[in-house]
Formats: C-alpha cells, sequence, structure tokens
C-alpha cells in the first residue's frame, strides 16, 4: 500500500478564508477528506506548518521512506534555500504543486528554490493540481 | 463532444529521437495514438511546428470554438511574445505542458511569456504531462 | 503616384475581436477601406502576416520601390532582430505605428528593436496614429 | 473655440541653433508662427521654460480647462517624475512629442516617465509631430 | 474597548542590550510598560519571537479579531514573503515600525516584504515609532 | 516657542483634486488649518513648490534656526540628490512624510534620496502623518 | 563523397545590397558559385531563408546524414533558443560563421544562443570565414 | 576552562546520509565525539537544528558567557539576515565553518549573510574545517 | 580680454558652513574674491543658484559669447540630463570641477551627466581645483 | 616575405599537459614546429608569456612591422583592457584565436575585451584555429 | 619529507607597514621564520610577487611537484581568471588564505575567481590561517 | 628640493604614435622634457612601464619618501585593485590623470579603481593635466 504526503507551507492553513478570489473559498481540510475518500487504497496524510524548520523535519521524517511527497512550499517556495536542500537530501519523489497560476502575480513568485529539486510542478490548476500529482506519483 | 487541440512546437517533431536523456525515446506521434485510444468519447487532435507563426496561425484558428488547448511552445515559450499575445487573445482555456522539468536546465528557460496568459502549467512530468493537462480540461 | 504599404504583424489580424478594451473594436480590414477611400490619389496598400519570415520577406520585396512603409509589428517589435536588420536593409522609409500606448504595458513593451531604424514612431494614438504615419510619409 | 498649448522643456528655447544635425535648423516660434496661422479656428499657445517647476505650475494652470497639452519636455522627460505627476493629476489629455528619434540616441533617453501619463506619444517626425499631434487633438 | 497588538520579530528580544548605538538602551519590556501605562482604556498586547512561523501563527490567530497590530518584522521585514503573505491574509489592519533609520544602513534593509501589505510604515523614530503607530490605529 | 515648518514638494498644491483615490479629497490648506489649531504653543508654518530649487532655498532660510522641518518631497522624494543634500548640509532635524504608502505603487517610489539625510519616514498614513510627525518633532 | 550544407538566415539574401560598409558588395550566390567550383569534390549545397521555422525544418532534414553545416544565423543567432535547440538535437556537426566582426556592433549581437551548440565560431573574416569553415569540416 | 559551542544548521542533521559525494559520509555525531575527546580539556557542546529561529535563540543563549561558537549555518548563511542580526547582537566571537567550497556550486551559496558578522570562515576543507576553527578560538 | 564664468549648483552657497569635514570651511564668495585678486587681466564673474532651471538659463546667456565657463554642477552633477544638454548646446568650453573626490562617497556620486558634454574635469583638489580649471582655459 | 607572430596568452605553456579534456593533449611547441614546416615562404614566429605586460610590450614591438598577428590570450581575453588597447593602437592586423569552444564554458569567458580591436575572431575549432587565421593573414 | 609552497600575491611585501588596522603590523617574513621553526620536518618555501604573470610561472614550476600550496593571492583574488586558470592547470592542492576579513570590506572583494579552483579557502583569521591551512595540507 | 614622480601606465610609451585623434601627436618624453625643464627647482622624475607588477613596485619603492606621484594608469585605472591597494598602502599623495576625456569613451572606462585611493583626479584636459598636477602637489 503506497504511502504518499501533501506538505503545505505558510499561510495554507488559512485557505477558503484567505484572499478568496486567488485561492478560492474551499478550506484544504474539505478538499482533503474528498481526496482520501477518492483514493482509499493508498496511505493519503497532510502535514500544514508555517514554519521552515517544521516542513524541513517532516520531510527529512518521511523522506527516506514514503513513496512520494506533494509539497506546496507556499511562499517558501520563493525564498528557502534550507527547504531546496532538504528535498535533494532525501530519496522520496517530491512534486511541486501551486493552487494559483505564479507567473501572473508578483515577479518575486516566479523564481523557485525548491522546484529544481523535485520531479516536476503543477501550477495553477487549483485545488485539483493535487489530484494531478497523486495520479502522477500512483503511476510514476 | 468536448474538442481538444493539443500543440507542439518547435523540434518536438524529434521527439524520441533528440537528447533521449532529457526527452525521453518515445515518438509523440505514437504517444498520441495511445491517448486517442484512452480517451474516445472526445475529439482530441494534434498540430505541430516550427513555425512561430504557423503556431499563431493554428490558435487563432481554434481559439474561438475548442474547449481546450494544451500546448508545448518548446523553446518559443522563452522568447515568443507574438505567442503569448495569441493566447490572450483567444478564448478557449490554454494550459501549458513541458516534458522536462525547465528549471533543471539553463537559466533562460525558467522565463515564461505564454505562462502568464495560460490556465496554468505542469512541468517535468514527461509525456504524462499532457494527460493530466487533459484531464483538467475535461473536468474544469 | 506615390505607393505605400501598410504593415501589420502577429494577432493583429484578430483587431476588433482581440482584447477590445485596448485595442478598440473596429477590424483593421474596415479601417483600411476607409482610410483607402479617403487617399484616393496614392496607391495604398495592406499586408498582415503572423509569420515574422513572412513579414521580412514584403518588407525586401516593396523596401527598394515603395515611398513608404507603414508598420506595426506587434510582439515582434520587441523581440524581432531581423525584423529591424529589414528594416536597416531597405531604402524606403518606415514610419512605425502601436494602437496602444505601450508606455502603459508590460515593461517589455517599452523596448523596440524595430524602432531604431525607421525615421520614428507613433504611439497610443489608437488607428488614427496610421493615418497620421500616412500624412507625414506624404508630405516628407 | 477649441483651446491648445504647446510645451517645450529644457533647451528647446535654443532649437535653430543648437545641435543642428539632430534637431533642425528652424527656430520654434517661427514654427509655431506658421502653425498658428494654419489652425486659426482655435486657440493655439505656446510656452517654453527650463525650469522643472515652471513646467508643472503651467500645466497645472491649463490642466483643468483646455482641450489638449501638446508636450515635449525635452530632457526632463527621462528624469522628471514631478513632471509625470503633474500631467497624471489634471484632466487635459497630453501628447507627448520629441523632434528626434529618441531611439537613435543616448540610451537613457529611450526611458520616458511622462509618456505612461500621455495619451500617446509622437517621436522622431521632426516638427511636423506637433502638427500631428494637434490634429489628433482636434479629432479625438 | 479595542484590542491592540504589538509584535516584534528576531533579535528585538536583546533591546537595550544589543548594538545600543543603533537601537538604544532600553528594553523593549521596560518600554511597554510605561506604554501599557499611558494608554488604559485599550488592550494592549506584546508579542517577540525569533521564530518565522511563531510570528505568522500570532498573526493568524489575532487578525480576525483584534483592532490593530503593530509589527516591527525585525530582519524578517527583508526576507520573508511569508510573513508578507500573512498580513495580506487577515482583516486587521498592521502599521510596520522600525526603531532605527533603515535607510541609513545595508542596502538590504531598504527592501521590505511586508510593508506593501501594511497599511503603511513608521521608521527611524525610535521606540517613539511604537506609540504615534499607535495613535494612527486608535484614530483611524 | 517651538519653530516648526511643514515643506509639501510638488503637486502636492493639487491636493484633494487629484487622484482622490490615492491622496484623499481633502485641500492641504484646510487640514493645515485645524493642526495650526490644535497645535497652538508653535509656530506652524506651511511652505509648497513645484521648484527644486525653491525648496531647496527654503530649506537653507530656516535649516539653522528653526526646531523642525517635516518634508512631503513628493516626487522629488525620488529623484532629487540635491534636495537630499540640503537636509544634510542643515542642522534642523527633519522628519519625512508621505501621505499613500508608497510601497504599493510604482517601483521607483520605493528608493527615497532624502530619507537617509531625516531623522525618519513616516507613509501611508494619510494626513494624520504630518501630526505624528510634529509630536515627534515636539517631545524628542 | 562528402556532403555540406551552407546555412544563410535572415536578410543574409540581400548581401552585396545591404549595408555594404558592412557586409561587402559581393552577392552570396555568386561567392556560392566561385566556393563550388573550387571544391568539386565534396557536394555543396545552400540554402537561405527569412523564415526560423524553415530554417529549423531544413536542419532537421540534413541534420543526420549529412558530414557538416556552415551556419549564419544572421540575427536570429541572437534571439532563437528554437534554432540552438534544432543544433542540439541533429548529428550533423554545425560550425557557425558571422561575415561581420560581431563585437564591433550592438551589444545584443555580442549574445549567441547557437554557437554554444556548435563546434565553433568564426565571426569577421568577411566571405573567407564560410571558406575556412569548409575546410574544417572537410579536414575533421 | 574554556566553553566552546558548535551550532549546525538545517539538514546538517543528514550529514553521513545526504548526497555524500558533497559532504562525505561521516555523520556529525560520530566526528562530534572524536573531537570531544581529542580536546578533553574544553567544554565542547554540539547543537542542531532546521529551525531558524532555534538557531538565533540558542546564540542568544550562549552568546554572553561561551568563550566561542563554531558556526554551520547551512542554507541559512544565504538567506537569512535574522541569523546575521543574532551573531551581531551577541558578544562572542564566531567563526563561519562550510563543508564544501561554497565557490564550486550554486551561485547562491557564494552570498554569505553571516560571515560579514563573524571574525573568520572557513570553507571547503571538509570536517577537518571544524577543528581548525576550534584551534583558532582557543588560541585567539 | 577674456570673459570667464564660474557656475556653482545647488548647496554651494553654503560652503565654508555646509559638512565642513567634506568641503572645507572657506565660503566660495572669498575664495572668489582671492581669485579675481590674483587673475585681474580677465573678466572673472560668478554665478551661483540651487535651481537647474536658472542654472541652463545662465549657461545660455554667457554660452555663445564667453571665452570659458568653470561648473560645479553639485548634485545636479548627477540627475540633470537637461544641465548636460544645456552644455551640449552651447559654443563656449566648459571645465568640470568638483571640490571633494566624489570617488570617495556615495556610488551614486561617480556617475555624471554633465561631464560627457565638457572639455574635462577636475576632481578632489578643493578649492584650488576651480584655479587650476581657469589657467586650462586661459592657455588652452 | 611575409612576417607573422603567434602570440599565446597566460597557461598556453602548459597546453597538452593541462585539462586534457579541454585543450587536447599535444604541447604548442610540438604543433607550431608542424606548422612552420607547413608554411615554409613565410617568417613565422611564436611568443607565450604569462606576464600582461610582455604580451603588450611584444605586441608593440612587432605591431608596426610585421604582416599579422594570430593572438590567442588566453584568460587576459576576459579581463585585459590594456592589451585590449596594445591592439588598438598598433597598425598590424590581428586575429584572435581560442581553441576551446568558450561559448560551452563559464559566462566570464564570453566576453572579450579584445575581439572588437582584432579583424575577427576563431573559436572552438581546436589548433586547426591558429592555421586558418594564418590563411586569412595571408589572404587579404 | 612534504614540501609546502606559501605564494603571497601584491602588496603583501608591506604587510607590518601598510594599513595596519586592517592587516597587523608583524611583517611576513618575520612570521614565516617563526613558522619555519615550528614546522621542521617539512620543507616550507616563501614567495611574494607584486608580478600576476610571476605569480603564474611559480605556481606553474612547483605544481607537478609539491605537497601543497597556500595562495593568498591578494587583489589578483578579485580579479585575475589567469590565476585561477593557472590552479585549475596543476595537480598540487591549492588552499586559499586571506589574513582580514574580505566579507566586511569593498563589495568587490567579495568575489574570488581563484577559490572555485582551491580545495578550500580560510578568511579572517589573521596571520593564523596561514597555519591552519598547512595543518590541513599536513594532514589530508 | 621636493621630489615628484610621474608613473605612466600601458601604452602610454606609445603617445605621439597611437591613435592621435584621441591622444594627441606628442611624445610624453617630448612633453616631459619641457615639463622639467620649466620646473627646475624640484626633482622630477618619469617611469612608464606596461607591466601592472612593476607600476606597484614602483609605487612602492618611492612612496614613503617622495612629495607626490602623479599616476595615469592607463587602461589598469579600469581593471587593477592591486593597483589601488599599492597606493592606499603608501604615504605620497597620488593625484590621478587622463589626458583623454574618459566619460566620452567606452562605459568601462568610467569605472576608476585607482581614483578612490587617490587625492584626486584630472580629466581630459590633455597633456596640460600633468602639469596642473603638478602645481597642485607643489602647492598642497
Amino acid at each position: 500500500m503506497k504511502k504518499i504526503l501533501i506538505v503545505n507551507g505558510p499561510n495554507l492553513n488559512l485557505l477558503g478564508r484567505r484572499e478568496t478570489d486567488i485561492y478560492g473559498s474551499v478550506a484544504f481540510e474539505d478538499y482533503f477528506k474528498i481526496l482520501k475518500n477518492k483514493y482509499k487504497n493508498i496511505e493519503l496524510e497532510y502535514f500544514q506548518s508555517n514554519h521552515e524548520g517544521a516542513l524541513i523535519d517532516k520531510i527529512h521524517e518521511v523522506g527516506f521512506s514514503y513513496d512520494g511527497i506533494i509539497l506546496n512550499g507556499g511562499a517558501y517556495t520563493h525564498t528557502s534555500i534550507a527547504l531546496a536542500d532538504a528535498i535533494a537530501a532525501i530519496e522520496t519523489p517530491v512534486v511541486e504543486v501551486h493552487i494559483s497560476n505564479i507567473y501572473k502575480r508578483e515577479s518575486y513568485r516566479k523564481h523557485s528554490y525548491t522546484a529544481v529539486n523535485c520531479v516536476g510542478c503543477i501550477t495553477g490548476l487549483g485545488l485539483k493540481g493535487y489530484e494531478l500529482a497523486l495520479q502522477f506519483l500512483l503511476e510514476n
């Protein structure tokens, strides 16, 4: 039974409540329940933190035993070399996801420290992006 | 019955033959047949050209009647404002796809003129990226 | 009898249909008819292409015999050294025209490769800009 | 009866006397007389100053009652945010004019603080540019 | 009764002890007591942390119920998009404060990620800046 | 009796009339009367000019005898080294004020030549910023 | 019998006619006849196009069977990642040639996207550069 | 008896396990035991955290009483002004150490926020760098 | 009898009073008297203004009849293209002088718009620089 | 009898011994003997130095009497304005040669101070490049 | 018996005499005697030159037979690609040493061309840095 | 009796022979004789070298005993931190001289590493600049 972890970075705990014109009005916990229900034959877990260090700790913890990580690093995507180093240090493949199309936003959101160490990246396809990443990890 | 067009830009006609360590060894035509077979209840078409103008002409042609375009602009992704303007000018939603993880390559491949006018972008997930884009267009 | 060619670059075939808040709602063909009618004592021609190479071919073709070229290079204005070289290579004077005020838009639209080889440039005065360019070419 | 003001910035009082290979040998006052004569059914005025503040004062003075301003900001075009702010602050439409093709000169002349707040810009068409701007303001 | 939170970022716990020529010799806790005493008819709270994540957590916690936040993000002002996103995500207005004049220091201190999402910013007016921010929040 | 001068730079004479969504709809003269009334035990003066040189002259004039200057340099904040030098040359402390949050506007408004020579800066707190600056100057 | 293709990019069809102070007064077709005559024991072919896509198509066509390509990409040298990708995709070695010394011209002509994928480059040695490239390809 | 603290930043807990071609195959805990054994007449302590805030807290804690700190800030070296400020705020001298030669890696690793506030820096000499730093702190 | 004008720009009226560690403690008027006395056989004049426009007006006024201008543009040296244009527009040779060594100060003082249009420049040699410039103008 | 000098710059004395994967395994002295033997009817000389000054001295020495110089400036190509000035100062034409394709290496090797003053440049064609340069100098 | 060479670059011959607040007051020759005395069982040599070429010559001379080089390239560290190439060309490992903390000085001293080709680098630890480098070379 | 040394850098030995439109047609040796004759009551010496190291050696040699150095570093002005360090290391004051107006030439000639460590700089006043520098050194 495959084990997949979804990791959400800073401010994504406010999803559905924060800037709903950019991020939509669904809380991630609600979306996660639907996803978990749809993909019952895998162990699907969810972790969110606003702490860069906590995200790194978690990635270290699962990064040598899980089958895949889906990472939305939020703002740390653009500033955290430490998070990028953590992805490079582990063995589990990571797929990066962004809910909004980061190319339409501030120019500093176009730079990703983490993407270079991930398998690939899905951007701008809303919450659907998490499911597509999941499908990729299950089939590859 | 939904109509979706896959558009491949310059040098992608050499897929399976060109730099196989980066792009894999499957020709796109072969992959397209499998995809078409799997998604029988839609009209799925394929267009490839090395000509920037021909890509623009094609996007104009289908961009007011089709339900979705999956675009791998190849190198024009990074240099063509004209292609980006074409996407902005039409009504059909466009999803950008890149086979390889462009963040791992030359720095000039990190810039995308076209992505800002697309709904979103899937990068680095191989040929699978086309199918995921298709799923997004069918469900959204 | 003076011979003047108006050349429109990529996506300008969609004028009146594309982003009407920026470009207005009149198709260029309709505007061209009015212009032709108003300036009957000159040979006024019109050429549009989305192909950079086709624009260059056309400029070569008329550039040693016509009395003036009015060029709206569209997006190629900002990216095409080849188009700029074509203007430098011919003898016919070229006036650059942009319908919208390019200074109000994306920063990459502020750079023009072609303007340096033109006589001058008219920007932001709508379709009227073509007529003003025409007047300049007729009187100078 | 329409009221239009032509505003010339620093060093343009030396026109016809200064760097005649770039700017031509006609003094602006002489040109203005011809123009005034040709367009008798409008109130056409002329103001020149080498003082940034005086240009701003003048633009404030007429900017809520005149029908149009034709502005050649000279060197202040490239350095004066204050002048640009003045244009943004008033209601009268402004058309920017440059006698020489600024794209052929020092790179710092390619940047215009003022153009973004003007309706549009005519560059490189010599003194004729003022008349074309006038026509635009009269017809729009 | 209005509720206002003062948030201090990294190293501000050493105030009065650290680089006293730049930051002065008063510990913030002592200053806070004086302030609290002076503004008795409001609920004034204080939070300090060296952890970016803890600052974000706190801002989330109070950001939908308090009447104002006074934020001295310290070094995170210049590096934390996550902190800036947190301010954008909440409803409570935030005023940014810096004790020293950041324009007189290293050039990287001139950039603020957070200020753009705050109402405004008070810089270089010492500890007095906190009180002025407080007055603004109480009167607006 | 303390003497304080408020200096407003270019275009601030149009306050209440100009871009009211950014700057509000109160003319500065009206606000100044209220302020003068509220702070009767000081000599409070007001000076506005669109001329860089006039602002410098004024700062020289009062800069060795007044107790404080509150300066909103307007656009000259971003372009005038001469104004910055004037502040460095005098003895009276200067507090910089901006009505709007300059971090939310064009990127060139983030740079301040003058702030480095001022005691500090208050930005984005509306007309209230002038009063807060006044309080600082009176108490320090 | 070795097969070598010479490929000339945009505006090189005007050689001998265009900016003769930079490029000389010999048409390339005339030079090619001389060259062909001198090197009779090889199959020497010539292709010119102003179309980026046509150049790519041609390079694909011969790039897996010919013994060498001599490429003067003209302006596309500096702007076309697509052309550079085409060179990387094929097996035939490519030598880049420029007639004029590109280091003496506009700074944007110093950058070459294509050179990095070529074996080497000959610049500024006039039409003679083509023959030297030919010699290299024949002897290596 | 001298007290020296070794501080390791993010991902250095994976040493010996992570990218062993860059960092070697010895876990830091094993190396630390050897070092502690060799330098018995000092109090040598070790602290590692992936949390920027925890590193700052620790530096504050020991920074006014210990005789030296050896800091390998890992990725925070390149991004954390907060960590740099912490070093500037304390009294204990800090020597920066990097195991790999950061000049041979990504360009963003060449920039160090922290080094400017340290006594000096040892780079690229492997784990031996820690011991050399220790010798410096004991002898100076 | 030769006519030479010394022009001093903004803040130089405070010489001897302003930042005396940089500029020395002699007022320019006193120095000018000594200079005038020493060079009796020439018409030596002095003009100072804090107004960019006034400096330009003065340069226009004397620039077609005097034998030389010695210009210390002060801060306008670094920001005024208008002043630079004025120098280019006149016939009288101009020598630029700076009292302090501008290379030892803020980096933006290293750039001079005006120097390119002057004959040459003397920097950092104190008030003596004016006399050396005078000698040059008298002997050349 | 024509006189040609080959000048090799720093580290090229180690050719055949240094980084043989980039530069090949033939010592330049051996190659030079072959070349000299092949071109017997010219005076062909060779000079190598690691000293920038010695290269300049040599170029001065022969630069008014020889018929051509073939210069591989090595690393000084990218850093020496003095060497570039020396080439500009002499009358003998200089052809620049690089053994490896400098476009495939570190980005700082793409900049050449010297090339702008040479006739042209041959890059990436190995030792053969020297012979091609020789042929050019003999025939032109 | 191991052979180690210490190489000092430009101006280091003035050590103890030059800017003693930065570099200390001990002449290197005196320090070298102490070092030589302490490490008697190795052949320790010293070479200093202000000539870039002489440093390269020396490195070539010993670089295939000695066991280690300790290099303080002085100012050439920041400007000499030729010196960096010399280090890359030899077989002997090189450790870079700087006496002062170059991160605390002019920004151009932060860039090192040579470090990338050295094993590692010791900065800011004074003359002690040479001894630490020596220890590293003896033990590795 | 005062001792002054004139130091000329690379290519200045060709003065009068090299690019005479920029540098004039007088050899420096001839000019030096005239100067020596005119200033008989001082020991005036002259040194020229194309070697950066030789210039540094000379500056060290005289820099603790002479009364002044007049330095025209030629191209090393723009590239040599080592030469700049040499000037900073000595006690004799140095005045920098450039014959041509370096602001009118290539942009890289506007940067001077050496000027910051000199007393001041005279530029563009031809050979006369050496004499003016001499006068300054004699009178200060």
